[in-house]
């Protein structure tokens, strides 16, 4: 299944894609894609309706962050061999942990402001999980048993802020509007090997990053297994696993950083696309 | 005013300490104490009330986090200066930023856990300072009119998740329960000057810290300021400031950290006390 929200924001309505790739609307079957609706009875009630008989939503409305009420946007960082090459940096002993505000989500097509005055913002095509059961000291094996879905996010990073502000990474990654979130969330199902799913992400039309999960240094597994001995993963928590090379810092023969009038275009194999206008905070 | 929140987690409601120290019900006036309703009309309006005339609380029941629905909470490290000294580490150009998971929010008087095998496990009190209406791009000057009000908060800390598990202090900052909050949210008009408040920590009884906000690197107005031109703070997020001296690892002639059995007890002047078991997770 592939869920979506759509409409404006703050008040997006359920739905679905169906195997024509058409919205429909879930609104008469659950009340919104949150935490709350994650659980697997409520995934196997909406596996199990006919789409053809939910009712089609007309033209093409905004689409939201594809998971509502996030509780936590608990962000991976350095987590492929190929990315950390590319930046210099060892490859970490343990997953790097940080968060991105809740504040800074929005959904898959809107736009990125930069904030003021910055001259140093980056893309991070990653692929995001989405937790669908509370998960405390789990193994490596029943880790999987705990993701609901998957979807695209792109971790918007400012780097002046990121590194040079007096530390911790937090800064650069919360920026308002920095958490493009969707289109939609993939049901696990649906994909058969999360560590073999090719990634891209395109400025402008050109390709910048282009990777596959395989060459994560942590796997999803191994990530939501750690994560939940530190804290308990609630259901509607994203993890954003971080990302392959290509991002504007590892340019040579010097970085190149997002401007007003880029556009983004980011995709991942099974999990759709997203498309950012870059604008400058006013 | 001294807003609460009484009752069991997950269905607190909206309570007043009245001039007596007795608390009374504020349910018919607010459905809680969060984001929702921190503006100024609304507290303005719960002022107009005449506490005698609130229905009294019986009993002595649980306290929950003095604000609801949290959307971020925000921390500062090493703010201020006897502390910065005791770690040995540089005074920050700019405020320390990361996040504590939300999921780590507890009430004041609530149990920490330990995590599973958890031995370096710290505290540090500090000044939560609650956002009352969006802030973005706002002065030093006009900073504390974003300030709905304040509370104590015990930042408690597992030392080796923050320090040696791969970088970003987030991992030792969010395991579940390490969010005390509370007793009450004391609002701004109260508090005749937050950057001279006493604070204190006590565990077994023995005073461990004991500052002044008065020491802080950044005040409150700079961190507010600061912290806008990343991102927007929204109504209901806590912005905990930093810990004075005293911590569990900067203890002589070797560090000292909790153990099952200790109790905290944490307060700041004018804003109450916290008291808090320690347990060991099972």
């Amino acid at each position: 299944m592939k869920l979506v929200r759509y409409g404006e924001p703050g008040q997006e309505k359920p739905g679905l894609i169906d195997a024509e790739g058409a919205l429909r609307d879930l609104s008469a079957h659950v009340p919104d894609i949150t935490g709350a609706t994650l659980d697997e009875a409520t995934l196997d009630r909406l596996r199990a309706l006919d789409p053809a008989e939910l009712p089609p939503v007309a033209g093409t409305p905004r689409l939201g962050a594809c998971v509502g009420d996030i509780g936590k946007y608990l962000c991976i960082g350095l987590n492929y061999s190929d990315h950390a090459a590319e930046t210099g940096l060892p490859i970490p002993e343990h997953p790097i942990l940080f968060m991105k505000a809740n504040s800074a989500i929005v959904g898959p097509n809107d736009d990125v402001y930069l904030p003021r005055g910055s001259e140093s913002s980056d893309w991070e095509v990653e692929l995001g999980v989405v937790i669908g059961k509370p998960a405390k000291y789990v193994s490596e094996a029943e880790a999987l048993d705990y993701v609901a879905g998957y979807c695209v996010c792109n971790d918007v990073s400012e780097r002046h802020f990121q590194t040079q502000l007096s530390g911790q990474w937090t800064k650069g990654k919360s920026c308002d509007t920095f958490g493009p979130t969707g289109p939609w969330m993939v049901t696990r199902d649906e994909i058969a090997d999360v560590q073999n799913l090719s990634m891209w992400l395109d400025v402008n039309g050109k390709r910048m990053q282009n990777g596959s999960t395989k060459t994560m240094i942590f796997t999803v597994a191994q990530i939501v297994a750690h994560l939940s001995e530190l804290f308990t993963l609630q259901p509607g928590d994203v993890i954003s696993t971080g990302t392959p090379p290509g991002v504007g810092m590892g340019m040579k023969p010097e970085p190149v950083y997002l401007k007003p009038g880029d556009v983004m275009e980011v995709g991942i194999e099974g999990l759709g696309e997203q498309r950012q206008d870059v604008k400058m905070d006013a």
